[in-house]
């Protein structure tokens, strides 16, 4: 399959964005195989990915951005650049729980996740074998209760070295401290056992038993500084009944997590999402 | 269809309870039609709801409880005996919205819901003419807003006189008063246009908006003495994407609203929900 | 709210189209609110929604389509042009149950559906109390069964007279022949009680029931010659369970048909609906 | 956890038989920890799940059946008798597709599938590594084009080696003839990749697609000698829209297929699921 550029624009709405963009890329003998625009009225801001075909097109990968720039200049755009024949680099990080972790293994061997899986970090030794199966390189780094911060340097210089694209936290059980979320400005990918905003913190299926609901959910969230508070991408929920005690709804939960949080990485990894405050558009 | 009894059943679980429950209708010559049972095994309580034929039964309707009440203070149960030939006492409280009060009215006069559906009572008069044509007495009750107790205290009133075994709130959006409350514990239904305890109070569809979540949802619950706190009958949800503003997701909700109100309504009526504590158990 | 223009675009996919449409829109001082795209890359077509204000074009709404006809010779585009600032004309066709017919006129009344809804034509009596209430002009067009073919004629006559843009089949339990059918294609849409293809014909709840499957359906549909072959516009299932009979799928599958056809109607309203061979482009 | 026994009874419907079984149990020192039971109004079958502890029962468990004798000939009852510290024997046989294979393997290993895994049993060379490192032997029976039956042989050889409880065909792309379905009646579980009885036969998605359908579907059932005819034990279904092609379908379908044989696997050895004619009573 031959690579495509992927444009996410975002700027304030003005009549004749759509033409100018599409313009720019029929003029460099690109031809559009996807676009789909989004208007917020409310806040007067508009959307766009557009998504070309690289083979006929007049330009270089690197040149693209600079060709692009007076149309951005005019309309005032924030553009996002991606490339579908440039692989991400994806890291996962886990603990204990191997459900999410499992599933992502296997969507990648089988080719659905388009990315390169360079590494998995845990602090727990539990998938080792699994990803020495698999050809995924582990990296144990194991928490020290009385020196949680010396792991979570480890855990920064390990990401460091491995320059992911794409971070994923497949049930990784340990608080990310601001100074490894801030180098990775919404590229870390959480799932939450819960239905957000119901349920943040511990705990969230003794939450939900606790008050009775007749649903449980799992929300796919970007990683912020404020925990469960970061913009949601996908989210699910499954029926629960009165028969349910909270380690039937962790069962249960354990399937929506997986479903959840693979539905939002292969968005993301398809580029089909763009934040803006502290929201997502997530393109069909 | 010949009537038949319903009991519904708590007591601590303990051996034997299903055998006794059962010899006892077998031995007046009842014939079980439904039974369900559910064990509690955190609590340690045994639920069951048990549905027998009444034509047969060597009791008449109001002396089966008495004959019952030796295995009931065996086995130190709550009994709770309804009937399925004595029709229930319906009253619809109502404001603005038509969507959950034509809906009801619809099921009720298509034949779904087995109640007599005694008033209707508004604080608004818009619905008058359609109560009319379908035959439902419609109580139109204002509220001054210089004295809302007054209004308050002619709904009570107007129950009092009406005598409704169960009250619906079809998007009422006037506070019920506990000394409104109180009178009908576990016998009123509120519909909550959000996925409890997500967005708890006012504005629910703006504050799903404002957090952007990609799932609505409603909840119907009875109506305690804390507002959204009351025992959960029945959730649903819908999706929710960024093209969706306030507005259409209130539109999208009301959907959702009517179902899960009608739903529980059902449920309701039909003797098959059994609260306890703040939760409850439908019985399916 | 000021109106808008829709363009419902179908051609061979080719490069630049996408901005040849928004050039001619920009040109004339058009905005595009809304604009969706498709390519079906097996048959190499192009499908394309664009939404664009009226407020500001210098065209009058009449010459748009011989302002754009150089674009669409140069592409061999199939062009269909709407105008939201002009209500459709619908009639519902209606027989004895009310379900459907309820819900759309509940709907139409509390202005979720953006249209007049000019009459409904049953071949029964039942709904002329609701309809008088709710001011739409009722024709009840009894059937004989010596001479269907008389009853036939009588809902043409009736339709040419009502010269509806849009006809819903709201659970109407007569077949259409094909000489009614003819003359509204791709404008009448109907709803079938099963999931399709499954349980074509009579009775599907009956059949779900014999094979016990554990989901039931609705689907709505536009009419065609072919019973239950028409293109697809919306679906959806509710659960079932070894409990259920045919009675209580009958009762579920009211729901089901009631939101489902709902759902139709408002994207056929809204012009989101492309009809391409058996298909539809169902625009979000 | 200590053991249970499973009682699934069917028999004509008939005043007692409730009383009669919980008084077998309550007589013997059990207790009865579930029970849930069905009646077929139509047919007027009555179907009973009564699951009681083991500990305390004062029969062994090769007695009870003796015992509980005379109650089943009373009420002409078929029983089946299941215990659940007797884990059944699985064997899944595969092709070349991974995802329900992983699945179940992550899921037994995990702890969800109360079960000993005791082979997989496949055409294709593919998962014996992901098999080895997991622990479960793996038996690779390649079909020659040339002599088919020769493979289905050693199939059936294989499986009379292993004397499985349970055999699940985790999208196995052979037929399994009827000298070997005949051999292990209810106990063959598969997975067809469509809501049956849509789209029976061979490739259902590409089926999908050409019919238009807004919905995909996947049928977990029994096998019996007509393919695609057997008790269907659990279904699902998930959107599909004009943008989704075979593969998209193909890839969205996977998801579900996963899900849909898993949750009949697990009702299965549950002891949850009662076959009668071509349908199930799903207890749950």
């Amino acid at each position: 399959m031959p690579g495509t550029a992927v444009m996410l624009l975002t700027c304030p709405d003005r009549p004749g964005v759509v033409a100018a963009v599409a313009n720019f890329i029929a003029a460099h003998g690109g031809n559009i195989v996807h676009a789909e625009q989004h208007t917020d009225a409310v806040e007067g801001i508009f959307f766009q990915r557009v998504e070309f075909a690289l083979d006929g097109l007049d330009l270089p990968h690197e040149d693209i951005l600079d060709a692009f720039r007076p149309v951005a200049e005019q309309f005032g755009m924030r553009v996002d650049l991606r490339f579908t024949d440039r692989r991400q680099r994806v890291v996962l990080l886990a603990s204990k729980q191997p459900h999410c972790l499992y599933d992502l293994l296997t969507r990648w061997r089988t080719g659905e996740l388009a990315a390169d899986l360079v590494a998995v970090v845990a602090n727990h030794p539990d998938h080792a074998g699994i990803c020495q199966h698999m050809g995924v390189p582990y990296h144990h780094l194991p928490v020290d209760p009385a020196d949680k911060a010396a792991q979570q340097q480890a855990v920064l210089d390990t990401l460091r070295d491995l320059q992911p694209d794409t971070i994923v936290l497949a049930r990784y059980m340990q608080i990310l401290p601001s100074f490894v979320v801030d180098e990775f400005p919404r590229r870390i990918i959480n799932i939450h056992h819960s239905f957000l905003p119901a349920f943040v913190g511990a705990n969230p299926y003794r939450q939900a038993y606790d008050r009775g609901v007749k649903l449980i959910g799992a929300t796919a969230h970007y990683v912020t500084e404020d925990l469960d508070e970061g913009p949601i991408i996908e989210q699910s929920v499954d029926r629960a009944t009165h028969r349910d005690d909270v380690a039937s709804l962790t069962r249960k939960g354990r399937d929506l997590e997986t479903i959840v949080l693979a539905t939002a990485v292969r968005a993301h990894l398809e580029h089909r999402v763009l934040v803006y405050g502290n929201k997502t558009v997530v393109f069909s």
